[in-house]
């Protein structure tokens, strides 16, 4: 068992040992982590509560691995699941993964996701704690991440009031504009395309926003419309977008011209960016890198929890259910 | 959309906000919860460091819909996956869930499902936070545990010293007494067959092993001798079992006679009771409900790093490699 293995073996030659191996290979130290990967559960120094969330990915409903490379799906998956983090003003600090797959799954493949994974724990200052491997027919990752509130108060859904300001951190319609080139066979604008397959989550941002005072945060997983819908529902307020304070990329002109579509539509409901969408008291408060988009207003009679685009609803809400649709 | 919603509707049916409203109804309230499910991420209360582990359970892998009730999947994911922190000496406390199904799973085996789930962490001391569901195209249930160590440190699987006595709490065999007995399409005796739906996890006995001074200890997944195996390498040292130490208990004995299996091959090296295995510097240290069944013995030139059962080597090692096995 000492001569090196070869990349295309499969995991049904190499087996579980030299597949965590694969995936725990060149972990940096990190001070936090009291424990690391190879016992039965790891040890993460965290002053105060701890902030945890879990993502799972799923083969042919996250990813196609014709789309993606090994290495994007392994930063994909820490990237969706620190932005959640993010989105309550937290600072993520270490992950654990489960790894489902195939064992015809080849070797290489695995050392090119941890490559991937190890990467973009790097650029979130995350580390990599621990995990499981098994067996499944589609390749299956599951990341839970931890993290830490450095003595600040999370920020939830509900604490959007009216008057305030709605602002937003990173982009929105990218990952749309690239799903819609992929899906009908084309690999350009290959930025949108990038942007489809790894998510560019504004690390950090969160955590600047809840020191400004944000009210609430959301990370823009489903599309801005509905993840603000969210907050509109979960704080009883009214949010309205203003349309002139977005700015089509030329990108998403040139899918939207491509494919018939409404740029708008992909800036407003498109997913799976990962920007940070939150609220503030007021426009002085909103910290550089955010963009003012729209404005907080209050419930009435005629006008329920939801939420705006110049004062009249989106027509579709641009939600994405598991689900109810498919892909 | 007030009316009640059928058992037997689809998850494609019934949709995301149904699946997950119904996977956390009726949560019990828990004052180290400081945020649940519903927002990006949850907050939990926990002292010092945190400790975590996650286990993933594929259907037709670790479970099949055919041989275990829904409940019984609820209450062996949330088993298996707080053994780990157990076995680190660790006090489990909180949990997020990934749940991945085909759209065509009917809301009745999520609603028992989730029972099972609350039922098995109500037993463990534990509160579901939070989680993610996704379409899939088998079950798939991914499960991170978050606990606290009390002051204590964790009990790794490096510590056992040459004198150490080995100690053992709870079962082992039954669980493959039971899936012996499942794959040859029967269902009795009884009480393997449940012990092989759902483990019977010595909860709290981590936590005292760890007061009462365990050197190394570990969560006994793979059989006994495989996974003292670990703890051998780790610590440098050999484990020696006693044979005499072991009763076989009534049920292992009919099933052994029944499939002509050594009665302890299935103490000895059957896996998925999750039972704890902890090393304790000398007899007077192991606590009460633990049983001693071995010493610990130093390395020499003729003998390496193992698992011995009354001085030889167990024929096979028993460990479970999900990737070069099948099942």
């Amino acid at each position: 068992m000492t001569a090196p293995l070869s990349a295309a073996a499969t995991l049904a030659e190499i087996g579980e040992r030299a597949l965590i191996e694969a995936l725990t290979a060149d972990l940096p130290p990190a001070e936090d982590v009291l424990l690391g990967p190879g016992d039965d559960a790891a040890v993460l120094a965290v002053e105060g509560p701890v902030v945890t969330s879990v993502d799972v990915l799923v083969e042919n409903v996250h990813f196609k691995l014709g789309w993606s490379e090994p290495a994007d799906v392994g930063r994909k998956a820490v990237a969706v699941n620190v932005a959640d983090l993010e989105a309550m003003g937290a600072r993520a600090t270490g992950l654990v993964v489960g790894f489902s797959a195939p064992p015809q799954l080849q070797l290489r493949w695995v050392r090119e996701f941890a490559a991937g994974l190890r990467a973009e724990c790097a650029s979130a200052g995350v580390s990599l704690l621990g995990g499981d491997v098994t067996r499944s027919r589609d390749l299956t990752i599951s990341v839970t991440v931890l993290g830490g509130l450095d003595g600040r108060a999370p920020v939830r859904r509900s604490g959007a009031r009216p008057g305030d300001v709605v602002a937003l951190c990173g982009r929105t319609g990218w990952a749309a504009a690239g799903l819609a080139v992929l899906q009908r066979g084309f690999r350009s604008p290959r930025v949108v395309v990038e942007a489809q397959r790894v998510p560019q989550v504004p690390y950090g941002a969160g955590a600047v926003a809840a020191a400004a005072g944000a009210t609430a945060m959301i990370d823009v997983s489903d599309g801005l419309v509905g993840d603000l819908g969210h907050v509109a529902a979960a704080s009883g307020v009214v949010v309205d977008l203003h349309r002139d304070a977005f700015e089509v990329p030329d990108p998403l002109h040139a899918v939207a011209a491509a494919t018939g579509a409404d740029p708008y539509a992909l800036l407003l409901t498109g997913g799976e960016d990962h920007a940070l969408a939150a609220t503030f008291p007021d426009v002085g408060a909103v910290p550089e890198g955010w963009r003012v988009v729209g404005t907080v207003l209050g419930l009435s009679d005629e006008q329920p929890a939801q939420v705006l685009v110049d004062g009249d609803p989106w027509p579709a809400d641009g939600g994405f259910d598991h689900f109810a649709s498919g892909r």
